[in-house]
């Protein structure tokens, strides 16, 4: 079963080759599934970016789509989503795409069910989809990665992002280090120290911003945003002494003037929008690969 | 018109047309609708397993699917079910599959609408695919109705399920009885009579348990889950005393530990989740029955 | 960029193109856009004709629908129109279909934008669609619009639909008359004087009733619903002086004996839910439009 829950799953190779597939849904490559082919999307917290992305991606493939809705569903009667998944398997579903609040929700699942799961993000652990079209941005921009110096700014803990990008990064060869405030460093990512922002830009080929979490985390980051904005986010200033040819990623949605400033969003170096394109082709694959894969695998 | 609003509409015949091409349906038979037929389902009630199961039998027939959403629609500035249902109409819908709190909401349609309306369950009343689907699975297994014993286990008075199942299994030759709490019971049914809980798992063919629905009454049965559990469960002692090939059966969603101890929701003699598979097949049959029908049918 | 925002952006010439594109679809011509060609539904409002009959529309154009949910998506986050849109540009969504409270909030995005936007509803501004199928209408009913009287009675001053259609009628040739209490007369609509009704309801080819949007707006009129009926409301009585011929127009969803009398609602003369179904065609029309336009354009 070709389940994608996380990026550590994946072998260097595996990771390679998924980024191949996707560059070659870019180039055009059609592949249309069997006739009758299900998926299903289960969302339970809010999503733009990766719930079309996903859903652009299955209808491109000639898949039929079921967009579950958890609000008018039994889930509302107290079905579990071990309850709700056997369901979905039962009804015919051939995968499914699952966006949960609960830390490693697939855990209770994985023995059971005998259909892909899609992981497209839980709690503050994991999102391989995220990470994957990240990684293929970078590699669409520099052909590589041995070598490569990035740096995650930002909310390091709380973000699914940061931690599986700095271990695939790592794995691949890059160089990763973090800036972020004392209290949203995370002592348990061990890929990348902790530096400097004003230095780490001047040197890094990928500035790589992260979001600040308003709606998942209680705590307060203990500064206004306007300060956030000048010690963490990337100003008009900073971009400045960047340097030539380097670019910005930023998983979005941005809060503008905040992680970055309001007019570098569209930028020449950034990539903010080109990573959502990205993230259609590397879906595609994913979804290929679960679809093609056998119980045994 | 072939709506399917109650299964007391339905001949012993037509009941056992529609099972036959259930079957069909199950064994591979392809029906594609013409081009450009329209569904639109319509549910004003919380539903998974239903919504989800016209949805997957509808785009294998290659129909037009509209989800139509209830709370983002014109009935939040007070349209009525009837305006609302004509709308669809004058939109180019071909049928309609509604669910809606009132019982018998259809009555006020029938007369006046000329698209058919599959009934996807009335307030306490009807809810013909789901008895469809109940009958699909007790033929499948036993190949025949005459002289099966069938015994309704919980809320028989507020069950949608209990009162179509009983009187369609009796026209159908099987004998049917009812073990449920006092309150719960249902003198308006006479197609069964109250019998006790652990004489009848031993002689039952068929252990039909039905749904708390904690949802949709507020009258308490005044029992702990816990004593329900002991008193009118499928525990796992009672399972021990069920007949060789007897079966279990649940519309679900389970109240697991409730009307059936978690261990059993997916043992040998559950066909719990088969339901839900079969439920596909039998909605592809009402569909297709409905979509061939002519106005003056 | 074959944008439609709102009706003053077409020529005469334009509009005459469009309601024959209309008739030519309503006449059985197909006409499928391209493999993959995706279109997005963004109702930040509530809305049932509008938007189910864009996607019939969409569908039968063979289209690829997203039905985005806004109350799903990053907009729970703080995300802005601006960025879902141009997020949605970005995962390769070809049309976008919008209604949104805010009025002309179509401002900020034009000139950023470069796939086509129609607008299916802005606060109380435009609704060229629903102005399109209310020609569409009169046109098949007399086959001209030149020398028809038209009376538009009831909310002029918050209503889309009362500024697009004087407007537009003007320039086709109709003569276009206002019913309204005083409250709801719109200054700065010049397209048509403000008569007394039951002198104008026996002299009009079309009697268009408007909505009273008690979601829209706070201010209370000031009557009774009743009052209201009996004043500016289309009664059994006034019916009955309308002239041999001539047709009664709502955009609905109607508040039965308000502004029009329960039994007049499918009366011989009234074109409501012919409105609806023609609806279809228009939006097919303008669908065609924007998909097969050039960036240049």
């Amino acid at each position: 079963m070709k389940h994608l829950v996380k990026m550590s799953d994946l072998s260097v190779l595996e990771i390679h080759e998924l980024l191949e597939q996707a560059t070659r849904f870019e180039q055009g490559e059609k592949w249309i599934a069997e006739r009758d082919k299900f998926v299903a999307n289960l969302f339970f917290e809010n999503s733009t970016r990766t719930k079309v992305s996903f859903e652009v991606a299955e209808k491109k493939l000639g898949l039929q789509v079921i967009n579950f809705e958890a609000d008018q569903s039994s889930v509302q009667k107290g079905e579990t989503l071990y309850d709700t998944v056997k369901t979905l398997e039962s009804l015919g579903v051939n995968a499914l795409v699952i966006r949960h609040g609960q830390d490693e929700y697939f855990k209770d699942l994985l023995p059971f069910i005998n259909i892909p799961i899609l992981n497209a993000g839980d709690g503050c652990g994991h999102h391989p989809t995220q990470s994957l079209l990240d990684l293929y941005t970078i590699k669409q921009e520099y052909g590589k990665f041995e070598g490569l110096n990035v740096v995650i700014v930002g909310d390091i803990v709380h973000s699914r992002v940061a931690r599986s990008n700095a271990e695939a990064l790592t794995r691949l060869g890059a160089k990763v280090s973090f800036s972020s405030p004392k209290q949203w460093q995370d002592v348990n990512n061990s890929y990348g120290s902790y530096v400097q922002l004003d230095d780490a830009v001047q040197e890094a080929d990928v500035v790589m911003l992260l979001r600040i979490q308003h709606e998942r985390h209680e705590e307060k980051m203990g500064l206004t945003s306007l300060e956030y904005h000048h010690m963490y986010g990337l100003t008009v200033e900073r971009e400045k002494t960047m340097k030539s040819g380097s670019i910005i990623m930023h998983p979005a949605p941005v809060n503008r003037n905040v992680e970055i400033a309001d007019s570098l969003v569209e930028c020449g170096r950034s990539r903010i929008f080109t990573q959502m394109r990205n993230g259609v082709f590397v879906r595609m694959a994913v979804l290929k690969r679960a679809l093609l894969s056998k119980r045994g695998d």
